[in-house]
């Protein structure tokens, strides 16, 4: 039988939002972004357990709060939390510690709040369809230029073959196992896959799973969220 | 005497907006984006003239009512209006060619339309410091990949090394007339200028200076504009 497990690291602070809060716990219209990431995890319809990886020392009403706001009117799915660590990749390592029963796994950002739950359908389906490693990605808005330390430009990749990655990214368990075994670094998970030797396909992104990083994002999706039905 | 001339290339289409009039003059907030985005310039106090490139055949009633919304309190820049082509290259070919005495050029983006002054004047300031190539540079937020035609991820270049570029970039008049009289493609004017072997600098960009894409896009500057003082 299998076991679809989401892991939202939510340990990070977020610096670029200036807020005192970690990122993750942030308000959006009221509700927490970890929170609308969740709900979004719940109503694809496709996740058999999420696990929100927090912070050591937070405060147990804010993880509470957050977890039991907007998650009211949705199917009951298992939500588990898990301490994480100071890095990001602690945090998703962490939450494979916690779940030995694990067949699949999504890692998706707090952050991307508003990810529409057909493409997390999109996720899972891909992984079903037997691939081992999917991404959501979007076609690149702005040409994307590779500078040198004193910002002066070092070349300009076609921007036809780049794609901007979003979350959430999904492996067969044991692929993301291995790839959390194996020592690295990459900024995000799929890249610790690559770096195993095992190919990472895509499927179609939406800007609606765009990351809150700035205050301008914030605005964006405050103006969006009282819209989105789930 | 330098002449500071900025390019508007505002021939194109916006398929992915879903309007029916070229993109550029779609309304933000009642307002045609390109005419936010010569306020801008304007307003920058760094731009002597600004030749906004119309697709031929567009009503001349529509050209005029977007050029003179948003300019009525603006100090006086002449802005002259000139015929493009099909490609984007053509147009800022054409509006090169009715520019002979043109010191340094700025191409911008009409799709940028909510692009702050300040960031307009950094680019000119870096180019009165002696650069002939300047383009405004944020960091990204999505992990790039690369991909090949099935969509398979055939790499992840570190993400620290690479910027999402915007407009308005700016070059000296020669440098920019050479790129252009050499043959070649690029999705930016800087991407031409690399090819000739100038070294192109980067200056800070802004999250405001997005480009306005997508639906999406459109509504954040919907929700932007009407508190944007020029």
């Amino acid at each position: 039988m299998s076991a679809v497990v989401a892991l939202v690291p939510a340990a990070g602070r977020g610096v670029r939002l200036g807020e005192s809060l970690p990122k993750a716990f942030v308000p959006v219209g009221g509700t927490p972004m970890v929170a609308l990431a969740v709900a979004g995890l719940v109503a694809s319809g496709v996740v058999d357990r999420v696990v929100v990886v927090v912070p050591e020392g937070l405060p147990q009403d804010i993880i509470d709060a957050a977890l039991t706001s907007s998650l009211g009117a949705l199917p009951p799915v298992p939500v588990q939390v898990v301490v994480g660590g100071a890095q990001r990749t602690d945090s998703v390592r962490a939450g494979i510690t916690a779940t030995p029963d694990a067949t699949h796994y999504l890692v998706h950002d707090a952050a991307r709040a508003l990810t529409p739950p057909a493409l997390i359908g999109r996720v899972v389906g891909a992984l079903y369809a037997g691939n081992d490693a999917v991404v959501p990605a979007l076609a690149v808005v702005d040409t994307i230029k590779s500078v040198d330390a004193a910002g002066v430009v070092t070349g300009t990749p076609d921007r036809a073959g780049l794609r901007a990655i979003q979350t959430p990214q999904g492996f067969t368990a044991d692929v993301l196992r291995r790839a959390y075994a194996a020592e690295g670094a990459a900024t995000d998970d799929a890249g610790l896959v690559e770096r195993i030797g095992v190919p990472v396909h895509t499927v179609a992104g939406d800007p609606l799973a765009f990351k809150i990083t700035t205050p301008l994002d914030l605005r964006l999706a405050e103006s969006l969220v009282a819209q989105v039905v789930r």
